[in-house]
């Protein structure tokens, strides 16, 4: 299938476009280096070395045996999107050129203003482009399972049978997003499943878990095949910074508590379940939401976790909690449900701690790296709108 | 109280600056005359004649004895926003500053995108400059009975006690919003509950139905305070459009079966179920949700109504549908509730009939004016992206 990724420079994009190409997928992207430019400014860098896409894109064809089709741009200009859809004719487009962090959409009006603008209104062109360049094609979007925040319910998969008051519909489960950058995607649901109501189009919205890992078979042993990994407090993931601080010798710090529960999955998982997606696509005017993760762990056990998987490495450090710079439960119960993948057949890997161990044997060599931005790590992004270091709760010495 | 009206220009936002003056509040108010270059866009303009923002700030001296604080800028641009906060120092700030056409989102990429942009930024916006500037300040934020669709359930006012798998939690009820403007509302919804949530800040969202009518007391016989009256296809609701047709001896022109049901209520009941939300703000932190409409008609009914009262007043139209230029149920279940209001002292005023023969003999005067543009009414935007012009499905005659 010709398969188009918005995003294609990122840590899934990358990833994926080497994933699809080993499957015999013919693969295009769009990026403008977005995320390069984000994570810079908050004063970081991956902690593994990626290479410019030019050297990227001579690694692909000389790996992969074909050219990724790249277009260099910016998703919220029409005339530019529209141009590369019309030239790659996809059949699927996986739409991973969003602002992807709730810190980062919280510092500031500014920040707040150019995420909602950046995801929605990318989204909304790219439904416009479609619609005129390519009716047919499979829009794979990808949300967040941070969409619908900790109900005291179960969650399902998007949507809902509501009984209210003696009368019954199928409805959108309602969402309760924690932050601009989560309410983003919640708004993108909608306009989504709007655009396939009104105008016959398909999408699967992919309520993703947060995906670990650094490493899939098709990136081999050439650094230009490798994908980005950040560790700084905005775009590094909790895993991802407690396997930094790890290497560098810093406590692990969950927030708050420390027993907020998400969804995880491996990047191989991940990989594997976008493609499920890709090769099996929704008929015409259907909408339909994957919940995509595999376990569900609490901050806490996934800092046991990182912290078992360093001392088996000869790293050891201590776990201790830091003032939750966001405001969210840190009490609730959660349990989503993840069937709709395992029915097309999605196999999990069930491998958190073999994955870790690749993980901090793939960051070990680039220690120096990351200690060279390590103030990074430290999160001063408060959901009160405030810039204020966040202290340690637990434990003992200083911030730093 | 300090009330700042943000779309002080447009229908609604003028009357309710007068109808509050009236009551003793002090009045701000902000616009940047965006209604006025749209209807002109639209190839339209106000049937009643409306004076530009100099004579109306002389008259609204001169009969209601205070000044409206009027300042001229864009709602996106945050010093701008921020400084009038700061200035004016809002009690409440009603929301009145988005583009409010279903027809004009749908148009193209172009308004779509600028429709999600000025709404949804300007209220993110509107949430940080509350937040330096006055967080005590109540937000009354138009949303729209649109927000909800027409689901198979009776709809509650904005939240809803879930029962899912045997437990339960209190949740937005779900959204299906039928055009990219109505999207805007439901978007809007969501950011205003979250900030609400994590910055203590208050707001009342007001699901409102449609509002008819051209006249309130405050008004008097001076036509530098009358507000401004839409009958184009994008910005002149079903019915403004139906009385104009009246008026200059077209059909009135349901959509499809015209059997869509909506919630209805006058422009002074507006104003006053608006005032018993400014009067009664919320505690810090609460975000509630108030429909706000007054009686419910199927689109046949409306039309009929018309008519009847056409007939009176000696004009003699008859009823054709048209092909429905949108995409939505033609025939559905619909039960909103709407109690909040009457709990806090809204008194219906249950009389359409004689509110519709005010509006008509306040149109009759300007008949050559909407004469003069008269392709305005003709519904051409279609939901399929289309501009086409819509046929009749019944009765005798061509379009036009």
């Amino acid at each position: 299938m010709r398969v188009l990724i918005t995003g294609v420079d990122g840590h899934l994009g990358w990833t994926l476009s080497m994933y699809l190409a080993e499957r015999g997928h013919e693969v295009a992207g769009i990026d403008d280096y977005s995320r390069r430019r984000w994570v810079g400014e908050m004063g970081s860098q991956s902690a593994i070395p990626i290479a410019q896409m030019a050297d990227r894109l001579v690694a692909y064809r000389e790996h992969l045996g074909q050219n990724l089709r790249f277009f260099k741009g910016d998703l919220l200009d029409y005339d530019f999107v529209l141009n590369a859809y019309k030239v790659f004719k996809p059949e699927a487009i996986v739409y991973l050129g969003e602002m992807p962090s709730a810190p980062y959409s919280m510092v500031d009006v500014h920040h707040a203003v150019d995420t909602q603008k950046n995801n929605i209104l990318g989204t909304l062109v790219t439904l416009y482009a479609m619609k005129e360049a390519c009716p047919e094609c499979h829009l794979v979007k990808l949300g967040t399972m941070g969409e619908y925040g900790t109900p005291n319910v179960d969650i399902p998969e998007g949507f809902f049978e509501i009984e209210y008051r003696g009368r019954k519909d199928r409805l959108i489960f309602p969402r309760k997003a924690g932050s601009w950058y989560h309410q983003t995607k919640v708004h993108d649901t909608h306009n989504v499943e709007f655009a396939c109501r009104i105008w016959g189009m398909r999408s699967t919205d992919i309520m993703q878990g947060v995906v670990y890992g650094t490493y899939i078979d098709a990136m081999g042993d050439d650094p230009r095949m490798r994908t980005r990994f950040d560790f700084d407090q905005s775009f590094g993931t909790a895993i991802n910074r407690f396997c930094c601080q790890t290497v560098i010798g810093l406590p692990i710090t969950p927030f708050g508590k420390g027993h907020q529960k998400r969804g995880f999955l491996p990047l191989r998982d991940s990989m594997q379940c976008l493609t499920i997606a890709i090769e099996n696509p929704p008929k015409a005017s259907e909408y339909r939401t994957f919940n995509q993760f595999e376990e569900v762990y609490d901050v806490t056990e996934l800092a046991q976790k990182v912290q078992a998987a360093g001392k088996k490495l000869g790293l050891d450090v201590e776990v201790r909690n830091l003032e939750n710079p966001r405001m969210e439960a840190e009490e609730h119960y959660y349990n989503p449900d993840h069937q709709h993948l395992l029915d097309l057949g999605y196999q999990p890997t069930h491998d958190m701690d073999g994955e870790l161990e690749i993980m901090l044997k793939d960051l070990i060599p680039n220690r120096v790296r990351i200690e060279s931005r390590k103030e990074a790590v430290f999160p001063d992004i408060q959901w009160d709108g405030t810039r204020r270091r966040s202290k340690y709760l637990t434990g003992s010495g200083q911030t730093k």
